[in-house]
């Protein structure tokens, strides 16, 4: 029997709680892999209550969770207690969300559970409480390092139809030009094409990269940084047997039968990469971190404290990002 | 009746031909409005033979050729000759691609045909033979001017799920970021609800203004363009009684039930524009050049060399191009 994922609970006061229940509510429908809950059980069956769902709850183990799960929701406790309000953050959500995220990495790197899925922050919540990394990616591989080196995560964005990588990701438009190098898409991309080995299943993965220019610069005239930066770092990738194109046109690399010519696009920013997959994936594109000494993946969205405790969210993506969690833990490396 | 839509040769070497004829075959399969062809019917003649296509062709002045366009493709003689063979532009080309749309204008202007179709023209072609615009849209515009004001060309690209404007175009990604500013936003938004307006048969179009950083800056964290350009150019539009919003988080705006919220995106580069309507309807995009005074469409592709005489090009894009230039001639200005 596959390993149970862990879900972590992410802002207790978000939607987490609410797309945790709402899933495992609908896991047959949604066809959902055993997974269990990391948290404050308590505070799960209180938000179930507010949101009027019956939701059966199981104090349980890692071990014990995949037997549960079919006839309740297995909940592991981290020890932590929270009491934040639906939208209301308090002093006991940054713990709560923290103990939920180590915890989760230590039953997945002791074996105990398959993969890593977590549910969102709310940064600016953890930085009051004294939290200084730039963000979630960051936290797990210094929790992924332990003492060692620090991984460089890489983030994908997933869907059936369409994967992309960005290069460069939450950083202006103008910080994005100037740190955009040769070397950061080559390192990106070797470490996609090691995971999509690994996970994926892809004994060869077909990687697309961008040009950064329209029309990836047209020889030149364009602009210079598909002849200066881009093509060099396919070349690169290539003269190590990765089986690499570009620059492409942004433009045209997205639509359906240009799609089917490559596994991955890695892409030069953010827009560039996100626009496309959350034009044609917008409810089912899961973020994948690669790069990470474990599998990792989480919903595509935010906290959204405005509809917490109403049950208007979307449990689609968690859905999703659960699916393929235990998807790329039963793959075998390639 | 409606009047006839005048459609240029494009390039003679390019698909240009082919991709008329092959339209005119299909007129009824394809939903055409009449339309005629400007060049040299002996060249097209030769063309439909090289296809082994059988097309009818007859002499026809704009006037005739709602009525000829039943049984045979109206060709209206420009008086230029073109001898170039598929994919291989010759001294001819220039001329003959010059005059096909010089005729075109004319015509319109004249009240003699509902609007222009464009095929696709070789711009290194026409610069060796001294044609000194940019490009074919600021060819039509200085055509337009005919001595007086120089109209502002604005590109729309159009499919039935999605309209978008691109503020900045043809420039280097670090051009269009020191290019863009509150006014080009403006002036461009301006023009397209003036458009959408007297063409598209909308009252108070909707328009959505991309964010340029992404998450549309995320209040500034992520770039300050966002306050101080683009948000800006929103109030003012706002101010003259324009349905403007934004700046949007261009990722989060193209998916399907997003685009219900609006009429026309105006983003801020040729990639957030492009990507997401090539993305989903990379087949049937109409490229549609507001801001003349007159409709002119053109089909969303180039001159295609490598396909030019092989029967391989797709005549959807064109196909699409006179049929929403026929409905744009036929909608009452709102």
């Amino acid at each position: 029997m596959a390993k149970p994922l862990a879900l972590t609970s992410g802002e207790p006061a978000g939607i987490g709680p609410d797309i945790a229940l709402e899933a495992w509510r609908r896991r047959g429908e949604l066809d959902l892999p055993p997974f269990y809950l990391l948290g404050d059980r308590a505070f799960f069956a209180e938000r179930a209550k507010i949101l009027g769902l019956t939701v059966e709850l199981a104090d349980a183990s890692p071990e014990e969770a995949g037997a549960t799960f079919a006839s309740a929701l297995p909940v592991v406790a981290t020890g932590e207690t929270a009491t934040a309000q639906p939208g209301q953050p308090d002093d006991s959500s940054a713990n709560a969300a923290l103990a939920s995220i180590r915890q989760a990495v230590d039953h997945v790197r002791q074996g105990r559970a398959g993969a890593v899925v977590t549910n969102p922050i709310a940064k600016s919540v953890l930085y009051r409480a004294g939290f200084r990394h730039p963000g979630h990616t960051e936290f797990l591989a210094e929790l992924a390092a332990d003492g060692g080196k620090l991984p460089q995560p890489v983030m994908m964005l997933w869907s059936p139809a369409l994967a992309v990588v960005p290069v460069t990701i939450h950083l202006s438009l103008r910080e994005a030009l100037a740190q955009l190098s040769t070397e950061l898409i080559v390192a990106t991309a070797r470490i996609a094409v090691a995971d999509l080995k690994a996970h994926f299943g892809l004994g060869s993965p077909r990687l697309a990269l961008s040009g950064l220019n329209p029309h990836a610069g047209e020889d030149g005239s364009l602009g210079r940084e598909d002849i200066d930066v881009v093509a060099p770092a396919v070349d690169i990738l290539r003269q190590e047997g990765i089986d690499a194109r570009g620059p492409l046109p942004a433009d045209t690399m997205f639509h359906a039968a240009a799609r089917k010519s490559y596994d991955c696009a890695i892409c030069m920013y953010h827009d560039q990469a996100l626009i496309p997959i959350k034009t044609i994936a917008f409810e089912d594109a899961v973020n994948v971190t690669l790069g990470l000494p474990f599998i990792r993946t989480s919903p595509d969205h935010g906290t959204a404290f405005d509809i917490a405790g109403t049950g208007k969210a979307n449990p689609s993506s968690l859905a999703a990002a659960l699916r393929l969690a235990a998807r790329m833990a039963a793959t075998k490396p390639q």
